[in-house]
């Protein structure tokens, strides 16, 4: 079974879903956030969304941002924007991120955010850009015979995102450390350079909970194993039926031997809050079929609230959560930038002096 | 005789001072500036500021950027930046911009400008970006063992200049025409991906007038061969007064055989709007004494109306005109990057939606 895959190249949140409650976060400012390249499915829910909502529910001040920008770092055209960033809202809000206490905007709507690239660009090598790990694998993901300059500079980019609003805690996978050591590199240059503006972000590392896509390869949308939280019930059904399996009419969980029947009750109990081992026994020597009966069952079951929370939403609503996150957004980044321009000297005329 | 240093590495204006007017520039917008690093001096006067005036007077949209953040490009800390950006603004006003008609911003102020540079990085690749032979130049000049992001990044972050106000005109040295060919190529790339957004700018390439430093290397502040448009009487006579002369005590203009000596029959020149043979006859066997004072007279004479209106004037009033051209920059980028976002799909919620 290979591990999850974390789609949210940002921040990818890797805390347990069902660990113990973090203490102590209420007011933590948290920044995390996704590129909007798609339709969230479950293994982005159990990687990340569950996590998110448990910040949220502990009182963390929490920022998600849109990465619209960062689409287009590993290709050309960024698809159909409007219609892939209003989904990924809605399905935020379907999972239980609530827009009245946690702040989603994208990039593209908060330019005093976007403009710190430039001194944070002045704090880096290009060689250390040139040899960050997690633009190499990157690179090597897209398959590109050339990058382009917007890659390059991903890492710097988001460092403006968890400095522009102070974030205390980041949550990050264990191949995304090396992004957040940039972040406090650079926070630690710019303060020894001008003066302390920026606190050092610290990691919320967790373990991630493994969830493959149904043919054993990470869940991942282009690779059409992946079970989308807009699945509606029928299709949810037509995939886990296509899921392969083995003749073993006796259900056990053996990741290492019958990754394929582990991939399956893994899915299932991650969706009814179950061990693996338990919804095995319950099928018992039910086989393959009454498995997959089980699975689809436990997935409907698992998104039929999502679904309902859904439906009661349109267009319009994340278009109005957007421009609600955005002007939070903008007045946290108008005040980081009036600190980063005083620190740096630049207090002369302008728009955004006071 | 050393060519012309043109300092304004952004955007080098050299038509000649005296040529003939141009034509058909009324309302044409033109986009030039310069990298706040100190006080201006005769080879910028000479070299950019007079086109400018000259632009300003024939009606063209002159917009000049003081490109405070690629202070940073070629040093770790930009100086006293207030003191720097404040004092490029009166040298300005001083030689004869008038911010009735010319806009004056500081890049620090314009973050919707600046915001640009992202979707701009993604049209241009890593490559284009290392070889660029402008950036090259600079990395050497700067003497530089390492080149940080910004460096990298700064022909991105000029084409944002550029295109931000989709200016028709921009002045350049034939050293930075790779350059304005990046811009060219960034607007056109987007265009055929985004669909038509931006014009091609062209390149307003003249014949820089040759004015070395004192010493015959080419003027430059480092050098201590400069003569600034702030120096009094007595700093101007006392500079004059130490450069390189010969024993010869007839005075005659010739470049290849007496260097020092034509260095200070241009200077005086381009002050007085002559030709050097023609000081060189008047001051005839007067020797180099005689020479020195009709120098250090014509540019006192050159000068005195630049320090009478500098003197009228105060940071205040630099402030403030920074404050009214970033006004106008900001509705202009705010224009185009409505323009952008809506291209590229970004359309839903925000700020800067409409």
């Amino acid at each position: 079974m290979t591990t999850l895959e974390i789609h949210n190249r940002h921040h990818g949140q890797d805390l347990p879903a069902h660990s113990d409650r973090p203490t102590g976060l209420e007011g933590v400012r948290v920044l995390t956030g996704d590129r909007p390249t798609g339709a969230l499915h479950l293994g982005h829910y159990f990687g990340t969304l569950a996590n998110r909502v448990r910040l949220q529910r502990e009182g963390a001040d929490l920022l998600v941002v849109v990465a619209d920008f960062q689409v287009i770092t590993d290709r050309d055209l960024p698809g159909d924007l409007h219609e892939l960033t209003t989904g990924l809202v809605l399905d935020y809000l379907s999972c239980g991120l609530d827009p009245d206490s946690t702040t989603i905007f994208a990039h593209s709507s908060v330019p005093a955010l976007n403009q710190l690239v430039l001194p944070f660009l002045s704090l880096v090598s290009t060689s250390e850009l040139d040899r960050n790990p997690t633009v190499k694998e990157e690179i090597r993901l897209a398959g590109r015979s050339s990058v382009n300059g917007l890659m390059l500079a991903y890492p710097v980019h988001q460092a403006a995102d968890i400095l522009f609003c102070k974030a205390e805690l980041v949550p990050v996978g264990k191949d995304q450390l090396p992004h957040l050591e940039l972040t406090r590199a650079i926070a630690r240059r710019f303060n020894e350079r001008y003066g302390p503006v920026f606190g050092l972000p610290d990691a919320l590392l967790g373990e991630a909970p493994v969830l493959a896509g149904l043919d054993g390869r990470k869940m991942s949308k282009s690779l059409g194993n992946a079970i989308a939280l807009t699945d509606d019930p029928d299709v949810v059904a037509a995939k886990v039926r296509g899921a392969r399996t083995d003749s073993d009419r006796r259900i056990t969980f053996d990741p290492a031997g019958r990754p394929e029947i582990a991939t399956l009750l893994t899915l299932a109990g991650l969706c009814r809050g179950q061990d693996p081992a338990a919804i095995a026994a319950e099928v018992g020597d039910g086989g393959a079929a009454q498995l997959k009966r089980v699975v689809t069952a436990a997935v409907n079951d698992f998104l039929a609230p999502i679904r309902e929370r859904r439906s009661e939403l349109s267009r319009v609503d994340a278009r109005d959560i957007l421009a609600r996150g955005s002007e939070r957004a903008d007045a946290i980044a108008a005040t980081t930038l009036a600190e980063v321009t005083e620190a740096m000297g630049m207090n002369y005329g302008g728009s955004h002096r006071p």
